[in-house]
């Protein structure tokens, strides 16, 4: 995986949310050396490298590297989290929404899917508070999902016997995504996502 | 992820087949080395000194890193290859043959997942020519799953309007297993498979 597919893939997102200009653009570097070479074979030079940037200039927006690998996490559960709570939250039936949700989780980490690859393996990475962090971002996706599955048991849509295991499963299959997803591949995003949303909805029990 | 754990979790597979004894200890060492720091940040030195061995005495058993990683991929992966297919010729109806492999699959995932993280993310760190012989593999793999569900749908047991799309998806499902089970979680390599079993044969169309 290089710089030059990933552009080409359009998967840098653009991280408008981390200012100044410069601290983005650290940041995007980031996601591509974690990506590429993982966490632990990237130093803080090689970030600055790739950003065009001396080393001291990096330390000025970020004391270290695993502040880079935090900052890049708590974006992308947190984007993770939004995409799930906007598809729970919205209107329509509970298959509805779960379909909504699948949808919307596989094109996230199919066109992320360097960020996805990150922040989804590099947990490990994190220093214990900044992973409880982390880890509570992903017990709030997971019950984001688990409330859809239990609402349409409630309402007599879906048969599920396992809720917890069944979410856990749904939200795997989305997340895997970001392993094998290749954009030269037979699939388009969108396509992939329809696939699963049908397979979910299988899976709980409902057919469309 | 410590080697103290990981022998705790049972996960050293035994690599019988890698002989002599400091060509198999040297290859559990990169196994371990690789899943823990990643394969880019590990050198032969540190996979000898996990052995217990000098650099020098790994250069007798392997050439180079990527010979370990070669190794350990095209074991791993014949061994996938052998339990999807196993299930594939076993005896049974089309519903029965699935659930086996899921349920295998997924417990060698559980029950080796060092081994299988390794061997299912670090595809990109191999060389061209052993790249495409484990992508071989994988396509055998995928071609045994995909046989079965092809004769659960002609003998009109299972509905699946998109039979490559729901093969690819259970390989996924099972293979993600390796990402997230804990052996300190609440379930076991037996209970996850039987759970895969059934959302499985879901996703097919049919109900146990």
């Amino acid at each position: 995986m290089t710089t030059a597919e990933e552009t080409a893939d359009g998967e840098n997102m653009p991280w408008d949310e981390v200012t100044p200009e410069a601290a983005r653009r650290l940041l995007v570097a980031a996601v591509e050396a974690f990506a590429e070479r993982g966490y632990h074979a990237t130093t803080t030079r090689d970030i600055a490298g790739r950003a065009g940037m001396s080393p001291a200039a990096l330390y000025i927006h970020y004391k270290t590297k695993e502040e880079l690998l935090h900052r890049i996490s708590r974006i992308g559960h947190g984007k993770a989290l939004e995409i799930l709570e906007a598809a729970a939250n919205g209107p329509g039936s509970p298959a509805e929404r779960l379909a909504d949700a699948v949808r919307s989780f596989v094109r996230w980490h199919a066109g992320r899917r360097t960020t996805a690859h990150v922040v989804q393996y590099e947990l490990d990475s994190l220093d214990a508070e900044h992973r409880a962090e982390i880890v509570e971002l992903r017990r709030k996706s997971d019950a984001a999902v688990r409330r859809i599955i239990n609402e349409g048991v409630q309402a007599g849509e879906f048969d599920v016997p396992d809720v917890p295991g069944t979410t856990l499963a749904v939200l795997s299959l989305c997340i895997d995504v970001a392993r094998w997803f290749d954009t030269k591949g037979r699939r388009t995003p969108d396509e992939v996502g329809e696939l699963y949303a049908d397979l979910v909805l299988r899976m709980v029990g409902t057919r469309t």
